[in-house]
């Protein structure tokens, strides 16, 4: 990797967790930071979906100009610049983990029968599932062969992990479909293989990218690792008590797809006989009308699901600040500290 | 790659093309010698596909125990032979070959609706498309990871290239579904991409492993490559003249997907108006029944559709066994001969 490294940033500052802040004030400082690294990202993006096949390119381009927050390749880039690295090779070997991220919602779309995604028609509505499955395959082999390109077992060695245990982690999300009586650590298990795997890959890669040291190299991964298990416990929530226009597609939408997440399990386990049986009704149903949602959403909230699970979300985002204790004050440090604040309070 | 290098084999000794042989004595001495190979990929792929995920393990399988011919992986193992290779770790390299392929037939069988491979229903009947996307993810991303294994970025560039390509080329297939005035051209570019490719890249990587020197990598790159095509023609006239039994699925499978390959584009190219008329209108139908497939059937082989496809079939053949002639006498040699003959005479 032909990079300058400048980490003469060795020594130790106590790391202290009383930072708070206002969540606008969060989400402007993020923005201003990170704002020359998302336009590379954007301009990355674009030029690597220029291929000899049309179709890949117009189905890659509506998957991945739509508005997504780039938050893997943005990760990547901010942990490989906190670990000294400043050169701007960085960029594709970002992209790698938007690709991936892409492929797999491409796929889960499929797995899913998803009709929406970002506020538009989901694109196997356009294209159909076959070149929605196909395109997939593409932009992850793609993003394998962006990767060789860095010469650096290691590196694919994380990756090629991570994606091996993201797919079994979506095949046993799909054993647990229309099971209510997932356990809170099964749960917990998907939702690490699901999303917590590739966001801690990113972390971690850039680290390695950033010629970290290994004790920074795991600290980083952790970081990843706790951020993205908060960020889909987040979600989870969202999906009960977000507003359509904002998320981009459906309220309910896992319910209606027979997905029990926390809030929902948390509901059923402090819930009375008589409610229970009221929740399995509706979540066995094979369509889930507006006012039975409503009905769900009530229990949910009231049960105190929503609270049990952004509290939990609170530990894991409270976790990946600390893995961060192991660099010295920096303002890079500061904004992976801020993105994980904002996990808690973001509403899309 | 630890292995031992014995390639003391460096004398150049000339090719002679007037070797031909009896398709039966060469089925039989291809397997005498191929059936120790055989038996430890059988081993290979079976341990291989044990994981926490029952599952991947049921569905992995199912499609990789089902009387597949193995031969991208033995074509890996015998170019590593050819080339000096004596050890056994060549066998969980060429398994990512078989991983690949039976990664690319599970996502095959949910784009074209597929209902029968190998004499049985296929996957996704079974176990329903979201399972067999997400499985074909899980072979695909175990692949790489296995590779990863090797410590070769050589090794990691031509099979990640391979994926794309092929990945491309699957796509492309896909816009020239429905398509009855695809050029031979462009045929020829989507068989490449679609299955040459990746048996071309098996025959590198065994050269690779095999510690061969850059003329020998390219000579079994092209080896492969000829007799990816020559395989890929001669799977395509089978369609039309095979035996449903040793075929697996029923004849007439392409007209039926939609897929006009090169014995119906030289039948078309060849065809009086009248004839060309009918042709069009059948393959437009939405069903083909089974006497409008017979009449297409006749049509091609009257047109000389069939003797064309195996005679171009019969050039790659050449061409593949031509490459070998950079390599001295050796029994391993002779059997990639074999292997390509046999490509010719094969009915299943």
């Amino acid at each position: 990797m032909d990079h300058m490294s400048t980490s003469t940033v060795d020594s130790f500052v106590p790391y202290s967790d009383e930072y708070s802040s206002n969540s606008l004030d969060l989400k402007e400082r993020i923005y201003a930071h990170i704002r020359p690294d998302l336009k590379r990202i954007e301009e990355e993006i674009d030029r690597l979906l220029t291929t000899s096949v049309p179709l890949i390119s117009v189905v890659g381009r509506y998957m991945l100009g739509s508005g997504g927050k780039r938050l893997r390749p943005l990760l990547m880039i901010l942990c490989a610049r906190l670990c000294g690295y400043r050169g701007n090779r960085d960029v594709s070997l970002a992209v790698v983990f938007e690709f991936i991220h892409a492929a797999s919602l491409l796929h889960d779309d499929v797995v899913d029968h998803a009709e929406f995604r970002r506020n538009r028609p989901a694109a196997n509505t356009i294209w159909g599932n076959p070149a929605v499955v196909l395109v997939g395959d593409f932009l992850y082999s793609k993003a394998i062969l962006l990767a060789v390109d860095y010469d650096s077992i290691r590196i694919l060695e994380v990756l090629s992990g991570a994606t091996t245990k993201m797919s079994e982690g979506e095949v046993l999300q799909l054993v647990h479909a229309d099971n209510l009586e997932i356990a809170e650590q099964e749960y917990l298990e998907v939702i690490t293989r699901k999303t917590a795997v590739l966001i801690s890959a990113a972390c971690q890669i850039g680290a390695i990218f950033g010629a970290a040291d290994p004790v920074r190299e795991k600290a980083l991964s952790e970081y990843g690792h706790n951020l993205g298990i908060a960020f889909q416990l987040v979600d989870d929530t969202l999906d009960y008590t977000g507003d359509v226009r904002e998320l981009g597609k459906p309220v309910g939408n896992d319910i209606q797809e027979g997905k029990a997440t926390l809030p929902l399990i948390c509901a059923l386990r402090n819930g009375k006989p008589s409610e229970n049986a009221r929740l399995r009704e509706i979540f066995s149903a094979d369509t889930v009308r507006v006012e039975d949602f409503a009905e769900i959403r009530d229990l949910v909230i009231r049960s105190g699901g929503i609270d049990y699970t952004l509290n939990l979300a609170g530990e894991y985002v409270h976790k990946a600040k600390q893995a961060l204790r192991h660099f010295p004050a920096h303002p890079t440090r500061d904004i992976l500290r801020d993105i994980a604040d904002y996990v808690l309070y973001r509403r899309m």
